[in-house]
């Protein structure tokens, strides 16, 4: 998809956001959107805002030196994440449709902000996102793509939430579907890398690959052919979350897009409402 | 107040946000936001937010010829509060602290987005608020200065707020306390101006002056002689919004600053937390 004018208000946000975890200095805020407003020229909305907006995160580490201002975050939800993982199991497991609370709860971990000491309302949200339907729902479509001998292509997204795509992972390789999970190959915001899947478990669990970028989503002009040949050669693909979506949505391949669509640019794309929940079958494979 | 690096990327939000009620072609609301970058170097941060952010305003009426784009919005929010106000002019006369009830009437009043076809949920809203106690509450110190002869002027803020305004001017005027009611000389955002004070039944009430400018809260270089004056002589003083706080907090006149704290950056300026309700006795005067 290509960037909305939303999309240039939400890089400033982000700007501001991110600069205010690594200083509590405002000049050096304030220079950051400066510099930001200096270079917007250079922004073309023609691209997914996932890849007009890494000029954010360029112009932050230029300015303040600090490659990965999430850092500590990440470690602190996958460490949450990974305390509420064996209930969270035992509610799929005794599920009498196992595979759609699993899919659930891959979407819950897309939505929830695991901050530090905020346990109990994590687990009062997983509860209601558990209870919320699906606005566009094709898991029965999914289900029946999942036979034995495929392969299936897990694009991952956030630290914390890669611990609940264990879940959905383990739900269809019993299915006797192969799964690789891809991370990126460096910091980008709170994306998950393979030090993250180590941590939630994932690399003993099935091949963990990497994009060959820092790119929020997939860069296309950035990525590794691994990655490349990988994405075309996959019997399913799952893209998890906004930026993947963003960078995704115009591919042919067998995509389902599971995500919440957290702004209103993502909802107009997606034809929901913000807030909704999307378990979407690419339009391309109907 | 100064401004906070934060309302620059609140500016961009302002600017798409208001573009958007004008027009739906993307292509417009991107040339205010690239003009908008363009200019930045011209904004300083060390004027208050509503000074500042002007050139928001500016901008989009160069860009799109509207000079009042919540034209259609201030009317239904007047006509939507007026609905409502007399049942809350019966909870005030019933009321066991009738100024307490209006003063917290009055900042739901800065608080409530009066939407069209939301009458329900304005009525909870205003319910809830009722019952939420305000974070600085000087509401004690308020009601000793309203003495009779004195001379109070009434800072406006909103179009439909100032509907909800006339039932504190009505408790302040029992205390024999005058009132001069003020509003804007020109349409901005949607704040309001002469006509919305006689859609509201306040200029048939109490005196109603304009502020000289069509500037968020009070721009002191472009106001009236007369609300200067007013300004510096009247013995009390009552501001609404957060327009108002940012370009009055550094007078010395006897001000209640009277808002809901709606972003971070008024927050911290405040001392208290976002989305905190605040009547304060300028500081200058304890």
């Amino acid at each position: 998809m290509k960037s909305y004018p939303e999309c240039i208000a939400c890089m400033f946000k982000q700007a501001v956001d991110t600069t205010r975890i690594i200083t509590s200095d405002r000049a050096v805020r304030e220079r950051v959107l400066r510099e930001l407003a200096h270079r917007m020229d250079t922004v073309s909305l023609d691209k997914p805002p996932a890849i007009s907006s890494r000029i954010v995160y360029d112009i932050i580490t230029e300015i303040t030196g600090e490659k990965d201002p999430y850092r500590e975050k990440k470690k602190i939800t996958n460490r949450e994440a990974l305390q509420l993982l064996p209930d969270l199991e035992k509610t799929v497991l005794a599920s009498s449709d196992p595979l759609r609370a699993a899919v659930h709860l891959a979407v819950a971990g897309n939505v929830i902000d695991f901050g530090a000491g905020h346990s109990f309302d994590i687990k009062k949200d997983i509860g209601e996102i558990m209870k919320k339907p699906f606005t566009i729902d094709d898991i029965e479509k999914f289900e029946r793509d999942l036979s034995p001998g495929k392969t299936l292509l897990y694009m991952g997204d956030n630290s914390g939430e890669i611990v609940l795509d264990t879940l959905m992972v383990k739900e269809i390789l019993k299915r006797g579907t192969d799964v690789i999970f891809v991370v990126k190959s460096g910091p980008i915001i709170n994306d998950a890398t393979m030090e993250d899947a180590e941590a939630a478990g994932l690399t003993s669990l099935v091949k963990v690959i990497e994009t060959g970028s820092d790119d929020m989503g997939i860069n296309w002009e950035r990525c590794s052919e691994e990655l490349r040949s990988r994405f075309e050669k996959a019997d399913i693909i799952i893209s998890k979350g906004q930026a993947n979506f963003e960078t995704l949505s115009e591919r042919k391949e067998n995509i389902y897009f599971l995500l919440k669509a957290k702004c209103s640019s993502i909802a107009e794309e997606l034809g929901v409402k913000p807030m909704d929940m999307v378990f979407l079958k690419n339009k391309a494979n109907l």
